[in-house]
């Protein structure tokens, strides 16, 4: 190993360690306030936006629900979701490819958490990067969409190992891609066991009911 | 600054120098075997391989065609091209979530570039981390698809600004998906005017044929 390697190293642990600070003190803050928290992550496009929006017209008379939306640039989420809750803050990491513990950290501070029942956190549009970043959430989920095909557990398999929950979004364009849905399930259950599967269309509405019963009961025994 | 902001300045430098010099030896080595390369990005599941394999079968008679399989584990894509082309190799970057050029260095030790017309580096699937590598291409290429949504410029504005084509696939998708065709091109000539822009199915073959010609011309004039 050369200086340079070995220099990376320390900082990548250096890095690593300072985030596990940080996403300790956002879970203390998240246990004391009782918010159940859901870091989301899925590639660009995968349906994160929608899922919560569909979530909160759902729900929003029953939770208050809180979003932390990162990008890399632009508030464009954040503007779509302020319509359906007062309680959002967004996140420009300008330029990098995750979010990480302190940047929710300096995020929460905008939110008022005594309120929030539920806080989702969307995160960058990314399968890769952002997996090992802990932000001190209950839950990781992983949104992957029909249209993306059914290759994706095989490619990336680390976010599906490491997710709490699995979404399979866009099953209205079954048929229309190229996508087996057994192998799709296979994959994911020869890499993870313990995950929640669920199945869902949020442009048709589909399985969203099981989406709400489970986050509900989630919330609910916090 | 703190030391350890420091010294991340001085790695990530030392990382893009040592890039630098390893795309030099490779935009030589092309150069010199008048092969014309084209690194290929987008978002997981947009359509690279499709795209690639969908280029061989146009145009397999007129021209030798190589590829290099980018992907964090898994054979998967490289499998499914070597039914087109013999002139294929897999990188697995163990977890990394963007290729370098020194990967494309050791993996064309494995390629005849003396037998290659036209050379595809299908890079991870991300639309962030990859943009600041020069892998020593001729032309970096960012495939966008309908089903990812039409935000795409507007949240990972830099692969769109950094591209020479830009790829607009699944356009059959159109009027299935959230997608503003006029929106999404507004926003690609607010960021990038020079930019070639195709717009293709590569399930149902439209727009090929704009694509296949152009690559052709850039392969012939090298």
């Amino acid at each position: 190993m050369n200086t340079e390697e070995g220099m990376k190293i320390n900082i990548v642990q250096n890095v690593l360690a300072y985030n596990k600070e940080h996403a300790k003190v956002n879970r203390d803050l998240f246990k004391e306030n009782r918010v159940y928290v859901v870091n989301l992550l899925s590639s660009p496009g995968a349906g994160k936006t929608s899922l919560i929006i569909e979530t909160i017209k759902k729900l929003k008379d029953r939770y208050s629900i809180g979003v932390i939306e990162g990008d890399i640039a632009s508030t464009h989420d954040a503007e779509k979701i302020r319509r359906y809750t007062s309680q959002v803050v967004q996140i420009n990491t300008g330029g990098s490819c995750h979010l990480n513990a302190s940047m929710i950290n300096k995020a929460i501070e905008k939110l008022n958490l005594a309120k929030i029942d539920l806080l989702f956190i969307e995160n960058v549009g990314n399968l890769i990067c952002p997996v090992g970043f802990d932000l001190g959430e209950d839950s990781m989920a992983v949104i992957s969409s029909v249209s993306e095909g059914d290759d994706k557990p095989v490619k990336y398999p680390k976010v599906f190992i490491k997710s709490d929950l699995i979404l399979l979004n866009k099953i209205d364009m079954l048929g229309l891609a190229d996508f087996n849905k057994d192998f799709f399930t296979g994959k994911i259950r020869e890499l993870n066991t313990r995950a929640e599967v669920f199945e869902l269309s949020c442009i048709k509405g589909t399985g969203l009911s099981d989406w709400t019963d489970w986050i509900s009961a989630a919330a609910d025994n916090k």
